[in-house]
Formats: structure tokens, C-alpha cells, sequence
């Protein structure tokens, strides 16, 4: 934590975990003792919890419309919470909201913004002035651009191709704070830098920065599209950066809801779907029939991908050449 | 609440208050106290508050994106409540939000349901047995079709007419029901009728209830909806039988968020808009030029309802004749 | 048609159609035929094409930007939509809209209006007087509670007891317009019937219909949450009242976006999801190893749903009870 | 529209122009003239009409749920229209829908995005690489920042200032996109540039531009909220670098539907909001009553602001100082 925020920050987080009051909500244990709490993402970013609604027996609770509590039995929440996911009854998910305080990298937030059913308030670099703090991306995530996959990654970059990636990172970044300073005539703080002449326009003046600069906002959803975006954004084709922020909620998420997430492990993330035709094939499979590719009507690369997926043996896949 | 519920919902409630539990989170004392009990409205219905997150400092914190509270001084706070309100500065206020309890009848859930922008788990009659609970309007709710307005109501009927419609309603809903029953083979208890021959399902029995029985849902909006929802609702063209819900609703808003609720009843609820017409009307006024209906542009329509809003001498409005 | 429709409806129609107009816009000539049709669903209900926007090309020319049209080649696009299916990339699904008229019983109404995603311009039952029209379930319809699943129904009501059911609702919908017009003291063109005497308010008279009553409404929504909706409601879970329109909506995605509805049909309607146990499962049995339901960590209802779903042999399901 | 667009892509909008198709569907002329014409906005933004459903009709149309059109009357559909828009009844403008292609600067999309109620289709900088484009503000738009209002602009810079300030954008961006394309290895056209090293992920590497490069998107919107973005963005409050879109925008839709855009201007854009207080105020003025800003229980900015938006005399705001 103590890399991540400056003290006056720290201390103010401190003041805010002082204070407890009495309630008559749903209450988490697990979750009252890190709320507040930055959970460090990236080299300058975090992820903090500032309020939640609900819990497990809220969704249950939800679920039959009821007057009290859901049930009193935790197994009987979990069998109804179980079949509500693997139904993808949504609603009674939804009876659950958390508040997050994110701190992420402009082109991270552009990824993230695109998911509309949440509601956010925004720090306003018209009004306010960014921080001098940008990512860097560390070497091991230095990635060359995928050959096979336009929107991937390869292997890592090396030695002096590296460092000099990262020197131009640093070197372009660092000069466009100076000029955004220069171009305000004030610093973080406020303070003016020359009185002799006018600052520009912060609305203008921000517009100098790189989208690796960080940002920060209030971030509010409920339980089942969090969920919908983790499943998004905790998916392998996601993003590095915005995967690492999805991965720290992921752990916060099994605080507040567990049962809810083991549920959403096994039916959603760990969970694929097989299309249509992909059934055809896996039921054939089953009754030892061999189907080919050309004959399944998928296509070499679905058929490559359901192989890989179903772990199956190297001589399937060569019936796809044979096809 | 003695009347609006049986005796085992009542003792659910209770026990559910009886749960007392330590927070970080923001706190509200004046809400906490009523937390789970039901607001009764109309014959039958009642609005219960489940959950709530924020409170006006809340708003305060998210519009400032801080580490810590909102500011220390509450008149600052109010400052800033009051201009967020005024200029339409939405996304703050999007960071509270209300879970409630509903019971309504049918026909009221339907115009409800059009704000699309809240959480909704209702009350399934596919899977469950409705009560045997509907509206009956009070005498003085039972009014005629206006002839000026096709969407309002006009004076109240009297004497063997008022009657006569209270009977037919009456009837109706009862036969409704026996039949409903009939149809299920089943009572509210789930109780088989008669052992000797199958039940309707009941997502099929259902469709004989008229639309003033009463159904249920658990209700989650945030307090920016919230307040667009009673904008709409608690307004004076609002049906009565919805509007009663929104009146109550707004008395739980004052108790959650006082700050914003003095700035809603002023800049929302008791404010009226001025078509640039309307303004040009005024400014011209306000400089001692007499404008006549035809000379502004409105219809006469809009030139009745602005000397009506303004409550203007009746001069003024008869030069609308003479225009 | 004719059943369906009133005469001067029919003429409305068809005046309709015989407008036409050069567009630059995206046309799509199968679609433009049955424009305006009602399409007849129910006994009283119709779904009705208003207006569309796009075409299967118009998902490409989304996907990527462009300037100018997706691609050239059909084979192309194809490709792309279906990669866009299945990695349920859905932006530019929502790039088509579609607007539809729809006539369906009031609790239909209820389920549908569910999906918050899209556009609807409800019948206004303050305003207007309801078309004396209600669902009357066809005798094959008539099904019992099922004793397996709360929510669905089960074998078919016979003879007397179809015919006593078929009576009752008749009968209480017969009755309970029939007290609505009284009430109204009005007939549905507006004629008075009993000019000494006033009538009730629209907005109180219309609570004494039964939900089986037909409304109707517009209803848009673009091609990702159309898509949405008709998987869940053209699921074997949905009500049959609902399934119908969803089944006639899918004749008619197949006409607007072929290639899409064919993406659609493969990996969204008969795909299925493997939960991350049930993975495991598959992956095991392939191999030919065999695991029983105790080990697999599945419930036995889900055992059984897994093996019902891969059509297995019956030993393998025989395992479940010895584990 | 030849400073905006390279050669192949005007002739990709030309080819496009050329296709002309029969419809059945309601269809506007004047839009279909300036269909797929990119209508210049900034120094390389720019606005397109890619598609649109419905016109003012379609609005009295869907408000009635009709069969056939709406009225037969132009003046019955303005009234009808004028009433709705007044009234605040938003669903049947949520019956037409617009769809957009924007080329924009990252910070200007980064405040449009904000506005959830739309689709989007971003172009992808993991999967493409950006135009060497980066928006420069005119000399006459480099305002210093406000003194008095922290989110606004004031007076322009001059001479050196203004000179140094072009100068520091303009290199930084140059320098940017070089250090771009050397990281990426690559240039626009995907060409390599070094074919003895590998280049850095698209997905990386674009972390370096600032946020003035141009982006681009499709973006679909229906009536009603197409209208409240522009009511906030065609605001004098809204930063310059928005407002010319949305003038542009305004442009379009008085093209597209002009009853609507005349109600709009009316009842929307020149229309203004008097609180519960303000009314109060304005009703004793009328009255010859004079109330000073104490006893009018507003604050001393709202007292100022009411009277500069009535156009009162100085002597009246005077007694602000006295009260």
C-alpha cells in the first residue's frame, strides 16, 4: 500500500476505517475489514471498495420476494444460488451492488467504460489536474505483436529492444507532464509557476497527455453485471492490463459472495460452450463414432479449437487434414 | 401495519430487525430505524425499505472521486448538492442507492415497470399462488372520466352509482379468485382441494385475475432514478394509485438524504420550465411590454397554462381573446 | 389475416404498403415484402414488422468502421459473423434495430417487458378503451401443474374438466368487459350507452379486466438484445404463450440477417454451456475413464442433466446411484 | 470534405452513394441527399449519417400505436408532437433511431462515451493502427483557464504565448506517433519498416499517443437520446471541442425531423428551469412586488443568475448587496 498513495491519502483511508457504526443491513465480515483498503493493480493503479449492498442471503432473499431473511439454511442458499446461475436467472443477482474507487491507465479506462450497465463519476481533468503518474509496463510484459492473432500478444521483447521501448515510454511521457505543467503554469498542488503570464486552459491542456497517464473514478455496479464484465475482462483474450484489475476483483468478489462465486466459477468462468454443432461432435465421440471436419460443418479453426478444448488425442485432429 | 399484514410476516420482520451488526460503511440513523418496515399505501399495499448504500455525503465523496469522506462541513456540502441538482450533474447522485419491497396492484406494476433504469425481482406467478388480496377504491377515489383531459379523472361519483361500480368491482374479483382456486386446485397454503382430479398450472390459472390484484417485487434503483421516478410519479398528472406510492417514497427520501431532498423539492419537484417562448413572455412583462397571445408564437393553450403558472391578473389573460 | 384483423385495419395496412421510396439506406428486398404484415400468433395476437435499420453487411461495416461497405464477399462476412458469435463480440449486432407491433394478452405483456434493453410504446389503458379480445388457451394448451418443476406445466386436462376450465375463463372474461363498458358507461368507438348518467374514469374502470385481455404495443430493439430475448423466450423453459411469439420473431430474423440467424441457430439456440465440472467430465469420458456423479462434484440433478444432454448409455447414468 | 477524407476513402462513400434501393419503410429526403457525406468537424473530426429509422410521423405513429401512419394532418402531428415534447413523454421519440460515423479526438470521445444509452462501435487500437491525426485548436480557442469558474475557459492566449503553446502540441504529437510507429515497427499501412527486429503490440504500443489523436466510431442513438445529448453537449457549458459536433448533429436532425427540431429548440434548448424559489421571485416581480435575495431564500450566485437570465434591471440586482 505504501507505494501506491501518497501519505495524506493513507491517512485519510485511516480516518474513514476508524469510524463504525451500528446497522440493521447485510452485513460481510470479510469484506468490513478491507473496505477502503487500495488493493495495489499496475505499477501506480489500485482497486478500493468504498460501499457494498447485500450478500449471499440477499440474492436468496431476493429470489423468493421475501419478507425476511431467504432461508436460514446455507445449503439450501446454495442449491437455489447454483440453479439461478446455471439458469442465468439474472434479476436476483442484480439485488447486490458494490462501489469501487479504481485508480488505471486512460487506455485501460477506455476498455473498461464500454460496459454501460454500471454507473460512474469520473475525475474531470477539465476541473482538476492529473497526477505525474503513468504506466510502465514491466519487461516480462514487453510483448511483440501476435502473428496469428491481430488483437494479441507474442513473445517478449529482449535486452536492448526493451530498454529502449521503455526509454521511449518514460522520455515521452515525462516531457509531455513537464509541457502539460508548463503549458497550466501551475503545478499538482496548485501553485502557479510563473505569475507573469496565464495558464492554459486545464480542459486544453490535458489534451498534450499519453493514454498510459493515469486516471480515476468511482465505479458502481451491481453483482451479476460485475459478473458479466469479469467473465469479459478476467478471460484469457483480455487485455494483460485490464486483466490484472479483473484478477483483484475476482479475490474481492470471493469475500463478499462466496457462494456466489464458486457458482460463478464453475458455470460462467470455468464454464465453455459447445455450439450446435459442436455437440453433434462430442456425442458422436461418446459412442466412438469418428467424425471428420469437412463433415461436422465447423470450420478448421473451431475444429482445431474444440480438439484443444476436449484435450483430444493428436490422430483426431489429423482427420482434419484427411477431411 | 397491523392491518396491511398477516401475523407471520409481521414476526419475520421483527426478527429481522432484532439483527444488529458493526459497519464502516455510510450509515443513516433516521433510515436505519424504519429499515424492513412496511409503509402501508392504498388498501392493501406497502412500501418496505430492504437495503440502502450512501447517504448525502456519499454524493459529496463521489463527486469530489476522494480517498476519505466528502468534505467535514455539511454547508459545503450542501453547496455543492445544491449545484450538482441545478446543473443537472447526474452521475453523483447514481452512486446511492435503495432497495425496496413492494406490494401493488397489477395495473399500478405495469405503469411502474416503464423505468427501465432500476433492478426489479418480481413475484413469479408461474411458481407461486397469488393472495387473495385486491383494490377496491376508496369512495372518494372514485372518479369520473374527465372530459377535458382523455388520460384524467373528474368529479367523484355519487350515492347508488358509486355503489353499483364498488359492487361490480367487488364481485368480480372475488368470483376471480374462487375460481382462480377452482382452476388450481389448490388453496394459498398450497393445500390440495379436491384429491380426486388434476390442478391448472398455475402460469395458467393465473390469467383469470383481474388487474387490481395485488403482486409483489423487490424494487433496486439508484437515488438519480429514484428521484426521475418521482419526478414523473409523485406529479399531480400521475395516476392517484401510483402517485401514492411515490408520496411515500419521498417521505423515505427525506429521511436518507435530507441535503438532496431539500435540493430536489426545489429545483425538481416545485420548479417549472420556461420554453424560450414562455421566457421571451416573461422578460417582456417583467419590462412593463403587454404581449398578447398571438404576437408570442404559443398556443392559446400554453399562453392559458403560463398565465396560470405565473398567476397572472385576468386582464392579462384576456388579451389572449382579444389577440 | 382476416381473423385477425378488423377490416378497416386490414385497409389501414394496405395503404401502407402501397408507398414506396428510393433510400441509399441498407434494404433488404425479403424483409421489405412482408413489411407492415401482421404476422398471427395466439388466438387474437400478432407480431408486426414496423421499421428496420441495417443487414447482415451492415454488422461488418460496424465491425470494422468502414468508410464504405463491410466487404465484397458474402464468404467474408459470414466468416466474420460468425467469429463475432462466437467470441460474443455484441457491438455490432447492435448496430441493426428493429421495430415491431405487437398485440399480446396482458400477462404475456408482463414477462415480455421484463427485457429493459429496448424501446416500447405501450397502449395506453388511461387513455384508451381495450378491443374486447382475450386469450383463450386451445384445449391442447390446457396443461396441469407440473409436479416436477414448480414453474412448468405437465400432461393435459381432459373432457369435462378441459371444457369446465375453458367455461370459466370464458365466462369471467365475457362478464368482466362487460362491467368495464358499464362502468365506462362507453362501447369501444366511444359511443355513450346511458347518456343520464356519467361514467368511471378509464385509468379506474380498466382494473376489472382480467390479465388474459390483449394490449398491445411498438417495441424496438436492436438485433443483439432481439437476440437475447428470443433465446431465452424460444427456450423450451418459456411459457408457450410467449415461446410462440418468439418462434414467429425467429422466421423473421432469418428473413432480415440469414447469415446471422444461422450464427444464431449454431452457437446460441442449440449450443449448450459445459460448466467447469461437467468439463472435467466430458474430458474423462473421452479418454475412457469413468467417473461416478460423487466424484464429479456435480449434484445428481446435474449428473443427470449432463447425461441426458450427451446421450449416454443408461450404465453410465447407473453409476450416479452406486457412487 | 476534401481536407477531411483521403481519395479512397471519398471514393468508397461515393460507391456507396450510388446504390439506391426501393423501401417501403418511412424515408426522409433531405437526409437521403447528405446520406454517407462526411460533414467536417474540427480540423480531421467529422460526422456521417450512416442509417436511420423512422421521421416525425413515425413519432405520432408509434404514440398512437397505430396500424397505418399516424395522422394524415401535419398540423394534428405537430400539435401531437409539441404536447409530447412539453409533457416530457419520452417513449414514442425512442421510436427513431440515427446511426453515426464520428472521427474524433480521443479526450472529446472519452466525455461522448460517457452518455450510456447508445451503442458504440469503437475502433479497435489493439487490432489497428491510428491515423497519423491529432486534433490542433484553432488560435482562437486557446483560452486561458477561467478564473472564476474552474471547469471553463476565459481569454486567449496571444502572440508568443499562444505560438509556444501550438508549438509544444504539435512536436509532442509529431514525436509521438514517430516513437509509435518505431515501437510498432509498422506504419499505417502495415507496412514493416525494420525486417530484422520484431515490432511491439498494437495493444502497447498506442499507450504512447496523447489524447488529442483522432479515433473513430460508430455510434447508433435513438431520438429521444440523441436530443438529451444534445441539449448537455450544444450547452454553453460544454467544452468547445464537443459543442461543434453536437451543432452539426443539431443540423442534421432539423434535416431529418424539423417538427421535432422545432419543439426541441422551443421546449428543450432555449427553454430554462425555474426552481420552487425562483417561481416564487419571479410571481412577486409580476406582481410589482419586490423581494430582496435574502428573504428569497436563494443563495447570492442563484440570485445573480436569475436576474442576468430575465434581463432585470441593475437596481434590482443592487438589492442583493442591501438584502
Amino acid at each position: 500500500m505504501s507505494t501506491v498513495l501518497k501519505t495524506d491519502k493513507i491517512q485519510e483511508i485511516q480516518r474513514l476505517k476508524e469510524d463504525q457504526f451500528v446497522t440493521r443491513r447485510a452485513t460481510v465480515f470479510s469484506l468490513e475489514e478491507v473496505l477502503y483498503d487500495p488493493f495495489p493493480v499496475l505499477d501506480h493503479g489500485f482497486v478500493r471498495v468504498i460501499d457494498y449492498m447485500g450478500d449471499d442471503s440477499a440474492i436468496v432473499q431476493a429470489a423468493r420476494v421475501s419478507y425476511g431473511k431467504g432461508t436460514k439454511m446455507v445449503n439450501e442458499d446454495k442449491g437455489l444460488i447454483n440453479y439461478l446461475m446455471r439458469h442465468r436467472h439474472s434479476t436476483p443477482f442484480e439485488m447486490c451492488e458494490m462501489k469501487f474507487h479504481v485508480k488505471l491507465p486512460i487506455f485501460v479506462a477506455r476498455q473498461w467504460i464500454r460496459h454501460r450497465t454500471a454507473n460512474v463519476n469520473d475525475y474531470s481533468q477539465r476541473y482538476s489536474i492529473l497526477d505525474k503518474e503513468f504506466y510502465m509496463p514491466s519487461p516480462d510484459q514487453l510483448a511483440t505483436q501476435s502473428t496469428t492473432n491481430r488483437q494479441g500478444r507474442d513473445e517478449v521483447l529482449q535486452g536492448e529492444q526493451a530498454a529502449h521501448v521503455l526509454n521511449i515510454l518514460r522520455e515521452d511521457a515525462l516531457r509531455a507532464y513537464d509541457h502539460y505543467e508548463e503549458m497550466l503554469n501551475e503545478d499538482i498542488n496548485g501553485t502557479i509557476l510563473d505569475p507573469s503570464r496565464p495558464g492554459l486552459a486545464r480542459e486544453l491542456a490535458r489534451m498534450n497527455l499519453p493514454v498510459n497517464f493515469y486516471t480515476q473514478w468511482y465505479w458502481k455496479v451491481d453483482l451479476h453485471n460485475l459478473m458479466h464484465f469479469l467473465s469479459l475482462r478476467a478471460d484469457p483474450h483480455a487485455q494483460y492490463e485490464i486483466r490484472v484489475y479483473a484478477e483483484v476483483m475476482l479475490d474481492i468478489l470471493k469475500k463478499w459472495v462466496p457462494i456466489t462465486y464458486d457458482a460463478f466459477m464453475d458455470y460462467r468462468v470455468g464454464a465453455t460452450s459447445l455450439s450446435a454443432k459442436s455437440l453433434t461432435v462430442v456425442k458422436a465421440l461418446l459412442k466412438g463414432e469418428l467424425l471428420d471436419q469437412a463433415s461436422s460443418g465447423m470450420s478448421p479453426r473451431e475444429w482445431r479449437e474444440l480438439h484443444q478444448m476436449l484435450e483430444l488425442e493428436p490422430q483426431a485432429v489429423l482427420k482434419e487434414n484427411k477431411g
